[in-house]
């Protein structure tokens, strides 16, 4: 008789080569999966609700696994939490959940954030934490870029090559940009994305910003489903996958 | 002829001894004043509105320094942030000021932020730039007294052995405490602060949260003048200059 663990974990993505466990190079879902069986010593394997790509960080990933051991939440919070430091790797809740609970199956929306610092100097204290865009930036003509990407679309020119989606086609709930000063934050939310499509909507949305797009070009990509028809893919390091609705 | 230049300075203070210039080891200012020399072919001495401590962080350190070179601000700006890579050090404006200013002298209020993750799991991202309190805390009485800090006092309780200031007499203008999920931010303004005086205020506060002290003890420490009445040194982690008001 197995227990399902639910866990919801923020890391810094820089060390990592990404969530997922790779023949080369360190990733957030080994350090967990070793972190487990030296608590427990069963070998598991770990569910995410998404595979952040390398550099990309979490404040609240999600992910289950199935344990025969008999134990308590704080103590596979505090377990797992001693046995991986020092990664940047922590803990903030384990709970109990349903043998029916699927970590990315279950998940009916999910929250990304993206960072931009928007100032003419680096960033000192946030350096890999934020995109750092030194030009001046038309904020309103960006909110009007994003507003084409809002609702049911094929996400075709806003989707990495490398994307195993079965469908283009994702319903975008939100997408909006608040300004705090010099940081500029894109709160985007959907059931699902295809793989890169934040850091391809901001890469995009910023050549809107810079005046090398109008924002009605924006409408013109998602309608050509064609990845050359979209803008860049923005860096990893200001996106972060914040959290992860369940019914 | 010389320029008197106004620096606005945010730095990472954990790679460093402080701000200060050490025999031994890296400073804020040495390596401020060696982009300078680079740039201009000058030596100068910088001079600081608050001299951060090992590991102290800023957003807005102040700083002045003359130079003989005929330059205008976005070039001090980016050639200093040039030769500041790959420091965690960033130059945000450069601006000519007036003879008579003087960044530690002339400054009329200083905000500091300290920063407290209140959660059981340790930071994942914000390693060093936080202080973890694991323990419920009691933010109402945390409230309670820092009110008793606010105004005139003599702060010697609160004051490092090695305070260099002539008199222990401070005016603390604001002590907020402003909850944002896990984060407790301390909010600290005044005209100036004695030696670890945030630190130690923050540290007695933590001590009134986890109701090991009542909230009335925190006059009561004051009115000791004696270092040892009042609660430990919080570390520099969480310890931010904000930004420094001039007239």
């Amino acid at each position: 008789m197995t227990t399902r663990w639910k866990l919801t974990i923020e890391y810094d993505g820089r060390p990592y080569m990404g969530w997922q466990r790779q023949p080369h190079g360190a990733s957030v879902q080994e350090e967990i999966e070793t972190a487990i069986a030296k608590f427990s010593g069963e070998t598991v394997r770990i569910h995410t609700a998404g595979r952040t790509d390398a550099g990309v960080h979490a404040l609240g990933q999600i992910a289950h696994f199935d344990l025969e051991k008999n134990t308590d939440p704080r103590t596979v919070r505090e377990a797992l939490n001693a046995h991986l430091r020092p990664n940047p790797i922590a803990i903030l809740a384990a709970e109990v959940a349903s043998e029916h609970f699927h970590a990315r199956m279950s998940a009916r929306r999910r929250h990304y954030l993206y960072r931009v610092l928007n100032r003419p100097a680096r960033a000192a204290l946030d350096v890999g934490r934020v995109w750092h865009v030194p030009y001046t930036l038309d904020i309103p003509a960006m909110r009007e870029g994003a507003g084409h990407l809002l609702g049911l679309h094929d996400f075709t020119s806003f989707r990495a090559a490398e994307c195993q989606a079965k469908s283009p086609i994702r319903t975008l709930d939100r997408l909006d940009i608040l300004e705090n000063g010099a940081n500029l934050d894109f709160v985007v939310e959907a059931r699902s994305f295809l793989h890169h499509q934040v850091r391809n909507m901001v890469g995009t949305l910023i050549l809107v910003g810079r005046r090398k797009w109008k924002p009605v070009q924006v409408a013109e990509a998602l309608a050509a489903r064609d990845r050359s028809a979209a803008g860049p893919t923005a860096p990893p390091d200001g996106l972060y996958l914040v959290g992860v609705d369940y019914a």
